[in-house]
């Protein structure tokens, strides 16, 4: 059955992007909920489809549903609208396309020239085949989970005896069967070998050697072909050396697909989002700016990212011949996904099991928690910036209003006593400093909610990301039963089965060095995030109080 | 035409009140937008009728009204409202009678016993007929207003000679006019006289000699036959003999309706609302309390008002057969309107009518523009009280809550590094924090919206009754051109029309002595007013700042 929402409120979607506006009263058709962000996609009386944010409607329970006609929508001011038929959601569908000519370029094709051996991307990526086990639930046992990668299991079958044939088996490049089976011998060079080290109780990624920042700077908007086709890029300088890189979105997006296939045990930083909310292109600009920066400071705080030659070569290549042939490098790359670890160096200590099951399933139940709070404060972010932008600023300058208009009338009683001069003007400075109070809610959002919201966005990514580490951890535990219970079949040699723990111990190694990682950044991370929010907003009220002072002040002989 | 509005947003209202629950997209009929304070009256698709405030409505364009259909309510959890039917808003029709017992008695019956001479009293009165001159627009000719007070000066006429009657006149008791033709005689008792003197360059009431206060004491209920009647009392102690007297809603009402008939130079400050907001009883009987305070101030601060013997009589009697004679006395006054004015003494200096045409022309600018924006200040406090209370705490409530959930997730995953504890309880206490603000915002009404919009609640009654004193004074100036005319005409004798002169003349000085005593009470009223309502607000945000800044210092080691 199709759930309906109605409006509470109204919200004016922005113009040209995958918003879509909504009438208080209004029924509309739930689409989609799991769009993220605090969104909400549906369609509206007239067929057409869009997002809105999930606060502004309530569903509506079947009685209330009997009971309740949907009111037309309001006539909308953008006659364009018309012309959005029966869009539906994808981005890089008409999402920017129709934007002025400072959007174009954010997500415009890729340059046939240049990329020829991939060809085009979908801008809205499905998820890569090595991605699809889907998240057991916590609880359930392990065993009945990634039917995807225990088929994969099974079909390693094929190479010992017991014969199960899966057609969809992900290639063994990405799946990492190569190398769990030990039929992956590559010679990995020293200066490519990732080290997993103790430190106290727990094993980390060895640290990163030499530290280093790179800084996005504001984007500027380049042109080509003559100026007919203009583009946004973004100015990247790592520290370095100091030289400046200019990169569109279409390069963050080749590198953030090169990443994914490359790192399956370590969740990469997500990208901004398409459907990023903003009042002005500049603003939207900005956002994305502030969630690139989120983006490449994770990739250089991260031990094992922050070395790799795909990230390395997309921060210091200045030269167009040298970018195709690292680009091609890149996308030759055997050592992907599982196969990865063959550039693993680990402890020589044979892991325990049952500890790291123990530490798997802490991890799942604790990313899943984290996934709804991360979510809900993301939502809260946008919906308090639209808050602050909206009811809250015309509040106060309601009340500024109110107060000013009383003093426009007192003044109207001037010149006879001369004391009610000073009052008079007190007041209608108090109703100056309401309506200033209300700008500054309206730009408050872009020092706490909004920062806060980029950063939630980044651990949105990472902890969205994790639950497919996770399942590609246990889809090779499961392997590594299977290979016992061969072994105790007498199907596998005792020799190739230890090969097999070594390996299946270096698969962990790595998640638990990456799980680590996190719990390290992330506390670290948002104890600043937190304390830099807080010091925004104790800031933002300390300015009422010191406006309401200042006010105050005028009042006093 | 019938105006249509729509809801922007849920309005429940307060149960056993007129207000009117409305539902977000729900389309009314506007019956009524001269109710004040923000509110409206409007008829919803059931049929019931009652008040909502103006900001939670927009009123429909034609074209709109084609498009959109009215969505039928949402059930009502209060069943009782069937029983409303059409209930059309009248208070004291149904307007607290259905509330629990601490409502009864607030506008409950007069008592026939006590009061048998003036009978039972419509709680929402038609003003008074000595009222009725319509408010002339600024900028029309001053010759052209007050049909009613026209007529009134040329009945007059009949006892000179013109004949032309009128059976709407007002009896001459409350028009004055016998005080004008100087038929009126009375001998004032020294005791009793008033003066009127000049201060500078400007003429005032005589200053009050031995100045006093009277608090109104929390309201206490009492009970009658048995308790099966009973009331709200409140206690009203005078400074001057500290003597305590327990005064009923319908005492205050008495007192009002024969200052109204006796000072129609001088605006009466007004009783409480009916239609006061509150969301509890208690609530509701406090903002009555703070309104009949702000009254009673006001009475005692006026040099003439504070002396006058109903007042007195209001303020002292203890003893229930001292009390009936008084009330007796007071009802038998033939000092009323414009008559009263055989008491004043007034500096012998003749007026220039140029001079006083315009002072009384500028206040009359003066008041129409403070009447529009003393409203809009009032609207002003009782929406933002809605918000605070509203909105304004739920939003902070989510912030906390999204907050507070993140660190619910962070502490799943405690115990492996110590320092995550630490963090963990900062940002759950940080989410407390938010969840605290939210319930400041639901209590802070009461100290800075609240007591602005009782505050400004006195002023919409004293400002909204001086067209009426100025449209008296205009009343009386034009008879005296009458008489100017008649004895043009010689249909007058000389030295009746120097009595009309000088007569007019203490008109005259009356209403400058009231024009200046509320321009000197307002503008120290109004800085004391500025001053603690910003007050409040300084500290609010002030408890926010330290709010956050002892959860800023949570993060630290």
């Amino acid at each position: 059955m199709t759930a309906q929402v109605q409006a509470l409120y109204d919200f004016m979607g922005e113009p040209n992007t995958t918003e879509m506006s909504i009438t208080s009263g209004e029924i509309l058709t739930l689409l989609n909920t799991e769009i993220g962000e605090g969104w909400w996609e549906g369609k509206n009386a007239k067929g057409e489809t869009g997002l809105f944010p999930a606060a502004y409607v309530k569903k509506l329970t079947p009685e209330e549903l009997t009971q309740t006609k949907a009111a037309p929508p309001a006539p909308r001011y953008d006659q364009a609208a018309d012309d959005w038929g029966n869009q539906q959601y994808s981005a890089g569908d008409n999402n920017y396309q129709r934007g002025n000519s400072q959007e174009e370029g954010w997500d415009d094709d890729w340059d046939d020239d240049t990329y020829s051996e991939i060809g085009p991307v979908s801008q809205q990526k499905a998820p890569p085949p090595y991605n699809q086990p889907l998240t057991p639930l916590p609880g359930m046992p392990i065993n009945d989970h990634h039917q995807n990668f225990d088929d994969a299991a099974s079909s390693f079958g094929s190479t010992v005896g017991t014969v199960r044939k899966n057609k969809f088996a992900p290639s063994s490049k990405i799946s990492g069967e190569s190398y769990l089976l030990a039929t992956l011998n590559v010679e990995v060079p020293d200066s490519d070998k990732v080290y997993i080290v103790q430190e106290e109780d727990r094993y980390v990624w060895s640290p990163v050697n030499q530290p280093y920042t790179v800084t996005v700077a504001s984007p500027k908007k380049e042109s080509k072909f003559k100026g007919i086709k203009s583009f946004i890029a973004y100015q990247l300088t790592p520290s370095f050396n100091n030289i400046q890189v200019s990169r569109r979105y279409k390069h963050f997006d080749w590198l953030h697909e090169r990443l994914q296939e490359k790192f399956t045990l370590i969740p990469i930083p997500p990208l901004p989002d398409k459907q990023i909310s903003g009042r002005y292109d500049e603003q939207l600009i900005e956002r994305r700016r502030v969630q690139l920066q989120e983006f490449v400071d994770w990739m250089c705080k991260h031990p094992v990212l922050s070395k790799c030659e795909v990230w390395q070569h997309f921060l210091t290549c200045t030269d167009e011949k040298r970018w195709k042939a690292g680009k091609r490098q890149a996308e030759r790359d055997n050592l992907l996904g599982l196969n990865y670890c063959v550039s693993l160096v680990v402890p020589e200590k044979a892991l325990l099991q049952s500890q790291v099951d123990h530490i798997t399933e802490q991890a799942h139940t604790f990313m899943n928690s984290m996934d709804t709070s991360v979510k809900s404060v993301v939502a809260m972010c946008q919906l308090q910036t639209k808050r602050f932008q909206g009811p809250y600023k015309t509040d106060s300058q309601k009340v500024g209003e109110a107060i000013y208009g009383l003093g426009n009338a007192l003044s109207l009683d001037e010149g006879s006593i001369v004391s009610t001069s000073k009052l008079t003007s007190a007041v209608k400075m108090t109703g100056g400093a309401y309506i200033d109070i209300g700008r500054m809610y309206d730009e408050q959002p872009k020092w706490d909610w909004e920062p806060l919201g980029d950063k939630f966005h980044l651990y949105k990514g990472i902890v969205g990301s994790f639950p497919d580490a996770l399942a590609n951890h246990r889809g090779a535990v499961q392997k590594k039963r299977e290979c016992e219970r061969l072994t105790a079949e007498n199907k596998m040699e005792v020799a190739q089965l230890n090969e097999v723990f070594r390996r299946t111990d270096v698969i962990s190694y790595a998640l638990l060095a990456e799980v680590n990682h996190f719990k390290a950044e992330r506390t670290v991370d948002l104890k600043a995030t937190m304390q830099k929010f807080l010091r925004q907003q104790i800031q933002f009220y300390k300015k009422i109080v010191d406006k309401l002072e200042v006010t105050l002040q005028q009042y006093d002989e």
